[in-house]
């Protein structure tokens, strides 16, 4: 993780912004660190959003917990599994299966289950009836689960 | 250093977008790992932005990464900058410097300045004009920068 982020801002720094990095022009080890990155990141707005469902509940946290949720759900990260993404990759590890990368509709079904329950916890966070969210929640909870169940290896 | 949170954090909570932190229960190292992968993510989505203004400009895909941004920016990283989180543990590297665990008010100028560099790039890729968005993009950029210059170790 610090290498690739020492990597990716080492653009950002150069160029006083970002270097050019569609996917297409990122290397297989880049795409994994990026993904990893964004589901890491949104496995620590999903314990927020868990901690405030078992403990005081505040509502601009879990909101804001669940708008980064939805907003990486929604960033297109499909293109972050390109060719040469489906193995270890030296340091770089990933524990996706190689069905992944064939079963195509089932991956898509499930991404869409996943973007449509981010959508839906966001909206009922930004209301703040904490029952409803707690069903968003669960459903998100559900729906990352149905990914890593059938496409990651343990 | 918990003054520093207190500080890093004080522009959200003066927007109501941080609470209560959880980060009392991550270990410091999840902490850095944490943030670090958000920064990461945001620097790929900066990367997407890049690449459309330099190519073929794709409205969606730039909103989509602005939205992305601005969730992270807004989902209150400064409570992953706990106690502990000033050095490296283990493998878990960090180059934050000490100062900024201790200039409290630069660090809360510099994270306001961001996020709302962030929000406005946001709200100009929703609208779709790219002049804008070069201008906006390149905020954020120089408000990227503005806090690597003074808090990063190269």
């Amino acid at each position: 993780m610090y290498r690739m982020i020492r990597t990716a801002t080492v653009g950002l720094l150069a160029l006083g912004l970002a270097g050019t990095a569609t996917a297409a022009e990122l290397k297989p080890e880049e795409q994994i660190q990026y993904r990893q990155a964004g589901y890491a990141f949104m496995a620590w707005n999903m314990g927020k959003i868990k901690a405030n469902l078992d403990g005081n509940y505040s509502q601009p946290q879990v909101q804001a917990a669940a708008e980064t949720i939805r907003a990486i759900a929604n960033s297109g990260m499909g293109a972050l599994y390109g060719p040469g993404t489906d193995q270890n990759i030296g340091d770089v590890k990933t524990r996706v299966k190689p069905s992944m990368f064939t079963e195509r509709e089932e991956v898509g079904r499930l991404a869409m289950n996943f973007i449509n329950a981010a959508n839906e916890l966001a909206e009922v966070a930004a209301l703040g009836d904490e029952a409803e969210v707690k069903s968003a929640f669960g459903a998100v909870g559900k729906s990352c689960k149905a990914c890593h169940d059938q496409f990651r290896a343990d």
